[in-house]
């Protein structure tokens, strides 16, 4: 494997997942400087204080002019818009990547702002990693650690540059796997968009419950962990369902299904078919996750 | 405040809850014996090796005779059962209480089972305390220190024997509140056992999909977080569905609403709707939880 060597990284997007991408880059010393976009003028400044940047532009053009890699990690909606600002100024053997959690809609986002030259030059790809907290701040160096990685690559990518957005990865301490893109928006429903969805919602409707703040006051650990996720970027979130809503809505009817059903169990006192539900789904998710060691 | 002092307690069920008090209990060294019962033999045995019980008994009347504090620490569906085998050898004078997460069903069942004077030495209470783990071996010391716990004095309670109860738990290191029954089942069921029903229902949704192994695959952190509840105790969580199905079943309506309305918002692509949706909910949960200092 040819060793990493990034000379000007252009970052369109200055929050978790691009400012952690490169801090990791950084701190691996494989990168000459680092030049960022962010729509917001305080969001550029607090970048580059926190170091996640050398040099803040004032326009996606002006990040990447001269980039030989660029990693958009915008919202997905807003992708459209920076592929469109990009194209006059994206160097011709330059690598162009995303970190957007939905990949149908991005890369046909990419394909109608792009070249077809400038087309094969995108390898889509998605880290399975972050925290519910977002912005520069929320940014650091060892989030990708041992953290998956999936690359969507297209049939217009060369090798060589999916390859080299492999190494960049591996580089942050990923483990990077590749799919395509309609599996991983179909998989991404599962295990992210819907759950998603349903913890927003359950804040959402006890937050309707007139008795809304005695009932938040007896919430224990158990409702900390089930909602943790509904404190994630609503923008972001937002634009993570309209993107991906064809394999989203589906998912979510088949939860509607299996909580209607469940319904109907405990309305009928139906004991032998709660317990096997509940059985069956602590023995899928004890075999997931190996518990922690009992204190 | 008279300090506590236990000279017996009997201890009716040897798993988390019940296991957690006897450790609290005599490592704040206020009880002279815990005599304990459970109807499985090697969790009595367990039970005793651990030193969550002092002495392991075969009938709950054999543990409950000479006791002055009875602690029922069962699945609430096997409570009704308890209480009927504890009447005869209910010491008269004895403080009688539960860990039951249900009140009403479990107050209904002690009403049948006991005699009038019976009844009003049973104080019924709720810590709001646990882990996804369960059994003896999930007990430790220290799992009620500054966690609520709620009583929910029945009126023929002596003034007395309520602030008895009250003080064992703050021996036990927790924060007590009152309430009534009624109104402790509608905010559990808003707070806990809807919030059960929908992690163990969506690892079954997706447990369910032909690509599972896939699919769960992929799940990363904020899905481990959003499904820890699923890893509960299955016989537990029946009961207590069935048990509060009452206020449980108009909740999940509730919640069921909620997530039709979001639905039709993706489906119609009301990006302003579904964002402020997913704003307030943010909101709501950071100002419910203080989040942990950024990295």
């Amino acid at each position: 494997m040819t060793p990493l060597r990034i000379e000007r990284l252009a970052l369109i997007g200055l929050g978790l997942i691009g400012g952690s991408l490169s801090l990791a880059l950084k701190s691996a010393g494989v990168v000459g400087e680092v030049v960022g976009y962010s729509r917001q003028l305080p969001t550029r400044l607090r970048a580059q204080e926190l170091g996640l940047i050398d040099r803040a532009v004032d326009s996606v053009a002006a990040a990447v002019h001269g980039a030989d890699v660029v990693f958009v990690a915008t919202p997905v909606q807003a992708m459209a818009g920076v592929f469109a600002d990009l194209a006059p100024e994206l160097s011709p053997t330059a690598l162009m990547t995303d970190g957007g959690s939905v990949k149908g809609a991005v890369v046909a986002a990419a394909k109608s702002a792009l070249s077809a030259a400038q087309w094969a030059q995108f390898v889509p790809g998605h880290p399975i990693a972050g925290t519910e907290h977002s912005g520069p701040d929320a940014a650091f160096a060892t989030l990708y650690h041992n953290q998956r990685v999936i690359l969507t690559p297209l049939p217009e990518n060369s090798p060589a540059l999916v390859a080299r957005a492999e190494t960049m990865w591996h580089t942050a301490g990923a483990v990077v796997e590749r799919m395509t893109v309609q599996h991983h928006d179909h998989v991404l429903a599962a295990t992210s968009h819907l759950p998603h969805l349903a913890a927003f919602g359950m804040v959402n409707a006890l937050a309707r419950l007139e008795e809304r703040y005695e009932v938040f006051r007896y919430a224990a650990g158990g409702f900390r962990d089930f909602t943790r996720i509904a404190s994630s970027d609503p923008v972001m979130w937002r634009d993570i369902c309209l993107a991906n809503r064809g394999e989203l809505l589906p998912m979510l009817d088949h939860y509607l299904a299996e909580l209607t059903q469940l319904r109907a169990w405990i309305d009928a006192g139906d004991a032998p078919a709660i317990e096997q539900q509940f059985a069956e789904a602590k023995a899928v998710r004890d075999a997931l996750y190996r518990p922690p060691a009992a204190r």
